[in-house]
């Protein structure tokens, strides 16, 4: 291995090269601290060239290899195993926007770019790169690409699949596979961008790539609406998707057991509503144009929920603080949930017109399982995915919960899987999920994945143990 | 052969095999006539089981299939060659609509259903199938999956790749991979059905698909522009798109030959503007609601555009009756060009920012090439894809025009590649175009599509010679 970290070295500079515990500890454990990892060296290329080099060395030597962008995972997707084998390959220094075109909409960017720098690079432009995700500060584009990351605004947008024209990806062997296109059109051969968008690196690195952009939205309308059960959520839903699809942003749904602990642990939290309700709906409407007449359809779709009942009380902001006071009901959930106590995360996908039974029924066999536990569904309703995340009983200890983690999971997935849902709707499997991958995914899809792979990296040196089981 | 004809005859019954060289002549020769194509059969499964049972027979014996829907390929990718050894499979008897949901706005459709068919069933829902071909009659959604068909409203919905969530697809060896999911989000594993979408029939047999839905257009607006230059077509699509790309459903480019043609030669063709222009574009805008202010965007943007003169006349449709005049303009430019003499067609497509400089450089190249040539180049500019068709000179034959076809498209695709751009926007590849990919595809990517190939086919019985060279 010394052999090899000298040629990787001559390959990345001095400075490419880390092989300190101290320096390579921060790149081996997950985000969630799930696992602990080490790895002999994490590398990081400069260039797509010192990149395909790297790709060849590794190759030549079957060395394992785990590429990493953020280290944002919730799957421990970008992390070694603890056998201190596996090299780690770190995109941080291949941090260009290569261009950013107004009139085409898109935006040629590296792996190593933050997703918050990308966007931020889109706005001078006046356009929005409308994928946002809570880790957008730390998560570079490779790794949003590689895991199809998803978020608020993709019922309008899609998730990052739908964002992709073109990508550069150096492959396991070191070829590099320049596909940086720009175009809305290309029927010419096999679509190989999606195959990598999603594949968590354990098919190549991808090294860069085409985004579409969208016109900066100047108006927003956001409303927050108390509804009586999960079945009136999306009644509203419906409402708004019929009445213009092409204005609805975002479409989250909450619980009243999750708003009541955003209102008790977060400082500045305030129920904007009369009184609490037991389901919340937040809705926001958006255009390029300042006359778009947001507000006219907020409340004409309200006023017609409130006739039927779909909606008991709304309040609609006011201004952008009022807006983002809103919003930070929703995304706190996260962080009051940890101060409540101890969580198990779901992260699962239905088909839309699903997500209220999949909520009642999950509701109630969690409950059925473990008496007191308390059910905190919430998130993007408009797509079908729910954090279907579960809290403590009062009474229990966190340890004590906590072991049961797997039981919940599967009380979760039972529910997801009868309603023809996913067990994983954004975050991947990573090395957290390919166990499941054989019951849920297995014949003729896993047998195809595993043919796929072993074409595309006959010696497995790319992310092993990752997604495949 | 006779026994194998035995066998597949005892699996979809009398009815669902022809043999006589009557009934199989019309599958084997592609719509546009460049290939007579001989076959001992036709099959015709009437159930995702009979066809899975077929390719296993196939698969076991050797023996090439050409799938086949409603056989309107621009590029004779659904029919076989001469040597009468490829079997015909035809997808036409499974043709049920399986579930429509008006809430998740999916439907779940199998092969054989024409997308005329579909469109409807998806009308009866009060929900659009936002896919729209010329072919659409005929074309069936095995076949528009498997080519990625476009059309005139993907740059509002996309093409039949962004409307795709699931597919059931039967494998070479007779697997059947269920992967009818009706999520907007799941990640995983790898996306399979964007492999299947697009590979033209040489992976697999598409057998059923989820497609996303639109709710239903109510308003429309429409107008037809007058414009000096292909740039000004261009600026005023911009100007559209940051106004409010929400609302444009279309933009179409066309040159003021081919208006020409289609007055001098359409029955009821008439010009809508006081006076001949140079060049065109076609915006329409639409809506779900009847509120939503379009003729106002049109206004606002036209106003704008006539101010500093991207536009120098412009007429706005009244009526559904004058709309439909309008489109009609632009959906006889084939018919109006077959009528004024031969031409050779290219589908072809660049950044949307580059078309203006593609529209300019490939005429003069044209012309350089054959002096009294006539381009004809019209189109979805706002996807940056244009049917680039050159008409004989008038004083040439079409024999010795069309002896030049080869020497012309090279003229077309040489500015084309120069600009970025794909030699098969919308058609694909087929049989006509395969010795194009490894000069525009080669190096790494034709050899990842090689290897996606031979893991998925080993035996190469799909749909042989077409795609990959």
């Amino acid at each position: 291995m010394d052999a090899i970290l000298d040629q990787l070295r001559a390959i990345v500079g001095p400075s490419g090269l880390l092989t300190d515990a101290a320096d390579t500890a921060p790149f081996a454990t997950d985000w969630r601290h799930l696992y602990e990892g080490r790895t002999p060296a994490v590398v990081r290329p400069a260039s797509t060239n010192q990149l395909a080099a790297v790709m060849r060395l590794c190759n030549d030597h079957g060395i394992a290899v785990v590429p990493q962008g953020g280290n944002t995972s919730m799957v421990a997707g970008a992390t070694p195993d603890a056998n201190n084998a596996q090299l780690v390959v770190s995109t941080a220094r291949m941090n260009h926007v290569r261009a950013i075109d107004p009139v085409d909409l898109t935006m040629t960017i590296e792996a190593g770019v933050t997703l918050k720098a990308a966007q931020m690079a889109a706005l001078e432009a006046d356009c929005l790169l409308p994928l946002s995700i809570s880790s957008e500060g730390s998560a570079q584009i490779g790794g949003v690409l590689a895991t199809n990351a998803g978020g608020n605004n993709t019922l309008r947008y899609g998730n990052a699949r739908d964002l992709v024209l073109g990508l550069e990806v150096v492959l396991p062997d070191g070829q590099v596979w320049n596909g940086l296109r720009s175009l809305r059109k290309d029927n010419t051969g096999y679509c190989l961008r999606q195959l990598f968008v999603g594949s968590e690196g354990t098919l190549g690195i991808i090294s860069a790539g085409v985004l579409k952009l969208a016109p900066k939205p100047r108006e927003y309308a956001v409303a927050l609406c108390a509804v009586p059960t999960a079945d009136a959520a999306l009644a509203v839903f419906a409402r708004f998707q019929s009445h213009d699809p092409g204005q609805v942003q975002a479409f989250e749904y909450m619980s009243g057991m999750g708003m009541q602990f955003v209102l008790r642990h977060i400082p500045g939290a305030t129920q904007p509503l009369a009184a609490p309700a037991a389901h919340y709906c937040l809705v926001e409407l958006a255009s390029p144009r300042r006359d778009a007449g947001l507000r006219a359809s907020l409340e004409t779709v309200l006023e017609a929920a409130l006739g039927d009942g779909a909606v008991e009380d709304a309040v609609i902001a006011e201004s952008e603080a009022q807006r983002a006071a809103l919003w930070k009901l929703r995304e706190e959930h996260a962080e009051a949930q940890k101060r409540e106590g101890a969580s198990v995360k779901n992260d699962v996908s239905v088909p839309v017109s699903r997500v209220p039974e999949m909520i009642r029924r999950a509701t109630e066999a969690c409950e059925a399982l473990i008496p007191g536990i308390r059910a905190v569904p919430f998130g993007h309703m408009g797509d079908g995915n729910i954090h279907f995340n579960l809290e403590q009983p009062t009474d229990w200890d966190a340890e004590r919960f906590l072991a049961q983690d797997h039981a919940i999971m599967d009380t979760v997935n039972d529910v997801v899987r009868d309603l023809g849902g996913s067990f994983s709707a954004e975050h991947g499997v990573g090395r957290l999920k390919p166990y499941m991958m054989a019951d849920w995914r297995g014949g003729a899809e896993l047998d195809l994945m595993r043919r796929i792979k072993h074409a595309i990296d006959p010696r497995g040196i790319m992310n092993p143990g990752k997604v495949l089981p």
